[in-house]
């Protein structure tokens, strides 16, 4: 799993049916931006445990659901180096 | 899920079956281009959605389809940086 | 897989109920810091085997849990270079 | 999918039964050389579109087929840049 | 697929069951060292083709095994560059 910060949400109104109206967070990976499905019900600034692979559909809710990437922890304490 | 922006359609008569006659579009993740199915009917300009891993292949619209990398939506508003 | 040292233990009381009660370990693999779910039961210098893509579900126990980064087995003899 | 220039076959004469007899290519994907799956038929110098994640295997030909880099498709024109 | 060359085995005594008694070789690919489930047999030195993402579980022997990175065959001839 990967540690990120949450920076954003991300709003695509036109969207595939399967994404349903699920949250999405845009993430900071170091300086990498991805967007991960909010599973857990996160806010801005928040440093978050990401899962991806394959793994991440499970975690959004079930085995269809199209995500790569799902936020399915808020980390308690994290210093940033 | 990665933020692209769609480049161009890509042309390949020559193709595995399986692909069907789904649109392929050429997208920038960064500086590093890719290709991916268009799921929502996206244009040359757009920042999208892309969704990979195995989930890209429920997002091009059923299980058996050969897809890593899928258009998933359109963003509605964004500034690159 | 990959050959990672185990940092410290990670703690994320808000987590969705698939992650269950697993201890989760950070890891360092090079530079790069991660989080992987411990299968072996580590302690923090360990040099370990981690296994990601979608094996790390059954890795970690049963193919619904959703990691995609587990210990699956602590290294005999490990000298870094 | 990457785009990648085929530069010319791979010999493997020890191999798993599970590769059966396809052809293998070593592929260029930027500066990064890497061995795909043929599945279309392509010759050194070709541009081609190359899937990999578990559709790999879907596009090889069935499911169980090892294979995490498959040749799904030759680029009608591709200028290098 | 990747083009990697066998470093020496790995031994970790303390793994996972599921893990089984295969062997485990360290290679490289390129400059980053990676394990590898050895399907084939092979020694120090020799250059390898090595499968990952979730067809690296199959060519380990069957879709439970949990390996991300399998080596699957032996290369005839090789010249780094």
């Amino acid at each position: 799993m990967k540690i990120c910060r949450v920076e954003k949400p991300l709003v695509a109104t036109n969207r595939i049916p399967g994404l349903e109206h699920r949250h999405l967070q845009v993430v900071l990976d170091g300086k990498s931006r991805m967007v991960a499905v909010d599973a857990v019900g996160c806010t801005p600034g928040d440093w978050v445990l990401c899962v991806g692979s394959s793994a991440a559909r499970e975690a959004a809710g079930h085995k269809d659901y199209p995500s790569d990437l799902t936020i399915v922890g808020i980390i308690d304490h994290w210093a940033e180096d």
